[in-house]
């Protein structure tokens, strides 16, 4: 599986000297015959977006929604670089459009790495036209792309959803739970079904808020995040519906990828929110129990405290009625009407002690559901963020 | 300086039973004459409020904000108890009131402690007439008061300022940062000053605003926090202005005896966010950079990152302009317009090594001044939190 299965698309990776490990830190997608085709992208909402995001959400709005390629650098955030960060930004656009013979616009860029650092620009001039150069539509050149978007992951994470007579492929990078220092999460996908520009928008907009969004390991949004899906049309027209689905899928397996590479933490916690007064309202209340610092060091020590979790659904914002409340570790109901009731401890210490933990929580209010992803707090996660050196 | 200090209170402590360590788990504060006098009280926010918590806040309502007496638990915090925990919590008052002879109403009722189990009444209801025939103005009584409401505290917190012919004192609990699993953080003011329970009311409101309310360890906002304000009246009538100020500087005085009474963190940081549109955005901004994992962890590593610093300012939800921002860490600016400035690399590390930090950002923007204070994230908080047991 590679982010070139679905038909229409080269890739390339390379080492161009931006990491001092001399570890591949460059990245290209593009499409095999340098045409712009539909593309979608989501950014964060930080309000110090880095320079390739602005860069990158201008050129998308430029060109309604089309790109002929994305370039990535890894080791490097290009954040909190003001204009000369913008202005490299940019250059890594006119490289790569020049190299392909398209408008600079059609380019899109990622960086991902320490923030507040220029660009080391030397090497990423000199190596762009290589990197061009070396596309393909091999597994190699794939492998290499999927392994240049890397910073502290402990591997590549490639994903690959075949549908009915079309595929959507991903790769992605993002070790925020180990190393949010560098918590920047970026994927890529590729589909080679026909969708316009639009509803492309649409799908991606579905998909990353079913999958990417759940995903919550400290609360602290990056300057960097950055979803791609281009669309190369080469398959022909698919049902919507089926195309979605696939894509979320595939965000979802890369969600899951980067839950799990987490050296830091010892457990991945799926937090479930039913009955509450909105899907919106679910999903909040379950990010709060999953960004929660208290619950996160229970699971560390698999201690089963559900006040904690009580707690923080009181204080999440929304609709709440303790007497109502339900909690479930692993589908032993330890809490109901919101007082602990007789159950099986050993069931739940069991469950607790596994790498995989499942709290349910339902508030009994009405319809609404909603997830969150996270991870145990413990040593690990200090020991690889109390100092970026 | 005691809680008896101000003219017409009394006190009492006592080991009733309820911690298995034989430590003083009761507390009373009362009016000398028995008479029930103008008090205020500002509650948790949070949606799972602790049996006391819903009691104490119906007493007062049914007063029009008036109290004789105060009557805690610690040990065990009566929350996530349902109709037994509230029936238990009014019981308490209910016991205290008739050995004092006023009505129920007239007393309120604090717990701090584990959350999900329920009170062990025996203990309790043989322990209050003991509490209560103890209670005097002695400075022995006063000091069992503050250790009576100790969890996992480290020592008695107690204040005491003195205005123009009249007094404020004050007794307080919280080791938030190293264990909130018995976060609440409780505290009771008392002042002689005649002031009527109106704008005692708004006295109080403003003087935790400035205080407890900046003080942030985790983001999580217990079940229990309860700040308590009784006046007696018997130092006559004051300047409103100086009173408030003295219940601000109390109320400040014991915030920072809670910070600094972190065993499990090894420094404290005062955030300042100035330039923001508004106060309001201000003191938004200045929690979110408090509250943020990975800035607490930095502290811990006394890590000059203050890239991260930027993101959480980024996604704060308030006005926020990267190319303004100025970022200060004891003084010396590491950050201006967004980007890295030459600075004296030696100061700020040794400012960092101490154990007080000072981050100060300034947007830039309009007049909006705010504060947070929080403490490192280490191994400490961990240690702590990752069981109950």
């Amino acid at each position: 599986m590679s982010i070139t299965t679905p038909k229409g698309f080269v890739a390339a990776g390379l080492a161009s000297g931006i990491k001092a490990s001399g570890a591949l830190d460059l990245a290209l997608l593009a499409t095999e015959d340098g045409k712009a085709v539909p593309t979608a992208a989501t950014f964060t909402t930080n309000l110090a977006a880095a320079a390739p995001v602005q860069v990158s959400r201008d050129h998308l709005l430029a060109t309604g929604g089309r790109a002929a390629a994305v370039v990535v650098s890894s080791g490097n955030a290009n954040a909190a670089t003001g204009a000369r960060g913008k202005k490299n930004a940019a250059r890594m656009c006119a490289l790569v459009a020049s190299d392909l013979g398209v408008p600079p616009d059609e380019v899109l860029v990622c960086s991902t790495g320490l923030i507040s650092f220029q660009l080391p620009m030397e090497p990423i001039e000199a190596g762009l036209p290589v990197l061009v150069a070396a596309r393909s539509g091999s597994a190699q050149s794939a492998k290499d792309a999927a392994t240049g978007i890397l910073t502290t992951d402990s591997g590549r994470k490639e994903v690959l959803v075949q549908g009915s007579g079309f595929a959507v492929a991903g790769m992605a990078k993002g070790a925020g739970m180990i190393a949010p220092n560098m918590a920047t999460m970026l994927a890529f996908l590729t589909t080679d079904a026909a969708v316009e520009p639009g509803p492309l928008a649409d799908m991606l907009r579905i998909a990353v808020e079913d999958s990417f969004n759940s995903l919550t390991i400290d609360g602290c949004t990056s300057t960097n995040d950055t979803v791609i899906l281009m669309a190369s049309g080469r398959a022909g027209p698919a049902d919507p519906n089926e195309v979605v689905d696939a894509v979320t899928d595939a965000c979802l397996d890369l969600a899951g990828r980067m839950a799990a590479d987490a050296e830091g933490a010892s457990k991945i916690a799926h937090v479930r929110v039913t009955g509450a007064g909105s899907d919106g309202q679910a999903h909040q209340a379950a990010r709060k129990v999953a960004e929660s610092m208290l619950v996160k060091c229970s699971l560390n020590g698999a201690d089963p405290y559900w006040g904690r979790i009580a707690s923080d659904l009181g204080s999440a914002g929304v609709a709440f009625d303790m007497d109502k409340l339900t909690i479930a570790y692993g589908g032993v109901v330890v809490c109901r009407d919101g007082v602990t009731v007789d159950h099986d401890q050993a069931a739940v210490a069991a469950h607790l002690a596994g790498s995989t933990v499942d709290i349910h929580c339902d508030l009994n209010l009405a319809d609404g559901n909603g997830m969150a992803m996270t991870v145990d707090l413990g040593y690990g996660y200090i020991d690889e963020n109390r100092t970026t050196s």
